[in-house]
Parts: C-alpha cells; structure tokens; sequence
C-alpha cells in the first residue's frame, strides 16, 4: 500500500473495499475502477487531459438543474442510455420493443378521453392517431394507461418554453374495451437536443449534429404487463441513420399518412390539410 | 443504425464519429465509450441502478464550487488521480517520486526568505524544516522556487476556514547557491479530505475512511528541470497504510522528530517543545 505505482494501484483501491457491506455496490464499483483506470491507461491521459475532464464535468454539474439534466444528454449522446434500456427490456420476439425515456418527461400530464386533442394549443399540423394495445398472445388490453408526449411544430417541447403550467402536445387516455385509442395531435417534428452546453460542444468537437428524427413518445402500463416505454417514429426523417441519442429501431418506424382535407378517422370534417397514424402496441406480460 | 441493440450499440457510437478532427479527442472518446459501456454490460446495470448514478453525478456537480471540488474529490478518492499522476512521471531512479496535486493549492502563496515561518499564526506544534534540492545528477540546484502548503493541527488547510486572504501554514521560497533550503512551520497532522458530500456518502458505503496521513505538500520548479509535485509523509502515522487518496509512497515517508526544548537547526532558542524533518529532493532533468 505504501509502493502504488500506475499497474499496482488498481487493486490496491479494489482492496479498500473489502469491508463493504453492500455486495452489489461493492460489485458495480469494482468494475467502475477496473474500467475507469484501463480507460486512463489504455490512452495514456496526461495530466492536462484529466484536468479538462474535470472541468467537463464541472460544467456538465452546473448546467444541471431541475429543468435541465445535462448528465442525462450525456449519457444518451455516448449511448449508454440506450444500451441500458436495452438490456432492461429482452422481450419475446413481437412485443413493442423499448427505446430510451427521454429528459422530457413530467408527472402531471393532463387527461384526455379517446378522440380527445392533446395538442391542447400546440402549434403544429393535425394528425390523427390511432391502434390498439394487445398482449402478447393477440388478447386486447382494454383500460391501459396511454401517455404521450411530443414536440411541436418548432421542435419544442412544452417544457421548453416559459409557461410550462400549460401542458401541451402531452396527455394520458386509456385504451377501449377492444384495447383500441385514438387521439389528435400534431404531426411530430425532428429537433435538436438542448446542445448549448457542454454536451453540445462534446458533440461538436466529434463532429456530430444533436438532431433526433421525429417521433411520439408513448408510455404504457397496463396491470399483469411490463411497463412499456417508447417512441414511434416517422418513416422518411432524414435522421433516422443518425439520432443524436441512438434510440431508432426498425420496428418503431411507421408512416404518417398525408391528407389534404376530408374526413379523419374519428369523423372530424377537416378543411385544412391533416395527417394520420396508425401503430399497434404489444405489451410482454410482467413475470 | 435502425437496429441497435445491447451488442451493436457501441460500434454504433463510435462510428458516429469517423468525422472527428482532433485524432486525440477521438482516440480518448473512443476509449472511453468501449469501457463505459463494457462496465454497464458487466455489471448488468440497471435503469434504477443508471438513475441512482445519474442522480449521484448531479449531487456531485451541485457541491462543485469554487471553493469545493468534489469530483477532484472522486477522482481522488476511485485512484484515478494518483494513476494520472504515476503515468505522467516516470523518472528515472533516485529523483523524488511525485504524487496527487490535492484540491488546497492557492495560486497566491506569500513569499518567504529562508528561515522564515511560514506558519503565519497556524496553529500546531513548531517544526523547523530543512534540506537540499539536487539535480540527478547531485548537483545542488540554486535559486529553486520551493512551494509548501499544509493542514494545522486541527487538520484544516486555511483555506478551509472562512477568513481566507491571510494565508498559514503554507509559502514560496527559494533554494539558497548550495541547493539548502530551510523554513519554520508547524507538525503537519492527518486529516480527513471533506466528507459531508456525496463523495464522503460513497466511502461511507464503501466501508472507507476519510483520512489521510500526515503530510507536507510541495511543489518545486527550476529552469532545466522537471516540475516536481509531492509530499513529504510522517513516519509513524496510522494512516499510511490506507490514505483515502492512494498517495503514499514509501521513498517520501521522512521521521519528525521530536525536541522536549532546546537549540532549534537554526539557532532559534526555544523553550517549548518543537520537531525538525529534514528532507532532500531530486529533481529530474527535463526533457
Ligand atoms: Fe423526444
Ligand atoms: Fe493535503
């Protein structure tokens, strides 16, 4: 203990936890440092470069607050937000796959009944939604909890702008005795990820842009099945080989049909041009 | 890119950045997202467990000040430092080792002449302080800009208390023409780095201490030599063995020794207890 030097230092710190109490921290530590310390040996960090890594981080802390989570944007601009859900959720083939939660989340979404307009004001052109949420035998699940959250016209979320009081372009309905929903919106659009901060700059450094291609965000829970976060994306998007966050997936791609005028889905009579879409969910039954 | 998965996602990330232009960045970015996520694939980690760590760097950010750096801290404390350190100060045998920089250096210390007291009114035991520069060559190095800073007896470096423009226990002098250096100060005691973070919550968990051994910090530079960052250890400390920063090495533990009254190195007659640490530092050739 009194002789580290860079190759014995390693599991000298490993050694200082050999009282810890929690298996499972002391676990997830152990690979922590083992990881952490062949990163810094495998690329030599000099001095200087640890220090900009501090710095990073700095700035990362205090760009963090309760509107903004910078460390969030971190880790799904590096893909570990993605690689996480996708270890969390290995379902059987045909169930709705998951994809990453977002940071544009929040608790107190307002609701809506079937063929209401959560667009609630936010600009954007109308489009229909509609499906049905099955298990994963076929069976219809009637009365499951359907939230869904998106960006505006702008590429803003609600969140986003100054009066956040008044939710929009978010709302939670619950599926029909046949399991089938339906609501208006807006059409979704791509939008860059918040990148005035130091995760923008990261990005630009690499040479990456912070657009994510459109999508809806969905989140259902239903009893008896897991709890399904994901996004349903456009088909077409121009980033759809390249989300800033890396949450596509085949199966979330589906097409948002264009009208011109006529009647929607749900019998609305529209004079002004709208669009449709139509995505089916297959929630896993929880063990 | 529309399929990723648990095993596809990293060579998704990292081809996302073919088009980085600083060859360095992307080298240590690549590194570095390989073993991020190959810790989060060891580890199995989980959503909760990816939340409580996000939710962990967060608290770490908001304790960051000016004053506070708790992820020099962390560093610290998961030994990253002292390998950055280690790695970056390879010398050859017989210069003085280096170890962590620490998070108390002030760029303001006061300038002293040789047998100054440095102390400037810090509380703790007098101890007088004395050695040689050399090269490596043994040629005494002149006119060397020596840097001590220290915690008093109570374990506090000033910096830590709230009266911060008058600076104890730590200053700047230089090597006289035969390499000799010499100062007053106080007995360096053990101290536990700040643990009332989350830093200090993580080593609590851990089953860790705070506290490191006795030490004086110095920072020595001379024109044609490399830059030398270190301690000097209190032979005797308890905490040697276990110093929360992996900073110990066995070449920089020195005795304090200890006088009931007397003739201090100097010449100062004192009629109280004091020690004396006499220490030689080999400075490597630069490059
Ligand atoms: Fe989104
Ligand atoms: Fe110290």
């Amino acid at each position: 203990m009194r002789n580290l030097d860079e190759n014995t230092i390693t599991d000298a710190v490993l050694a200082r936890h050999a009282n810890a109490t929690d298996a499972r921290l002391k676990d997830i530590v152990t690979s922590l440092v083992r990881h952490l310390h062949a990163f810094a040996r495998e690329v030599n960090l000099t001095e200087a470069e640890w220090e900009a890594g501090i710095r990073f981080l700095t700035e990362v802390g205090h760009m963090t607050d309760a509107r903004r989570q910078e460390f969030i944007l971190l880790s799904d601009t590096l893909g570990l937000s993605m690689l996480v859900t996708a270890m969390a959720h290995r379902k059987p083939e045909g169930c709705t796959e998951a994809t990453v939660f977002g940071p544009f989340f929040v608790d107190d979404a307002p609701a809506y009944d079937n063929g209401g307009d959560v667009a609630n004001g936010a600009q954007g052109e109308p489009c229909f939604v509609s499906g049905v949420v099955r298990g994963s035998r076929g069976e219809p699940v009637a009365g499951a909890r359907i939230e869904v959250w998106q960006a505006d016209a702008a590429g803003f979320y609600d969140v986003q702008y100054s009066d956040v009081e008044n939710h929009r372009a978010r709302g939670v309905l619950h599926s029909l005795p046949d399991g089938r929903y339906h609501f208006r919106s807006i059409v979704a659009e791509p939008y860059p990820i918040p990148h005035d901060g130091p995760v923008g700059r990261m990005l630009d450094a690499l040479g990456r842009h912070p657009w994510r291609p459109a999508h809806l965000h969905f989140m259902i829970t239903a009893p008896g099945y897991e709890r399904l976060v994901t996004h349903v994306f456009r088909e077409g998007d121009r980033y759809l080989d390249s989300d800033a966050v890396f949450g596509v997936r085949s199966s979330l791609i589906a097409p948002w049909h264009h009208h011109a005028s006529g009647t929607a889905p749900d019998g609305t009579v529209m004079a002004t041009p709208f669009s449709t879409l139509e995505f089916d969910f297959v929630l896993n039954r929880s063990s």
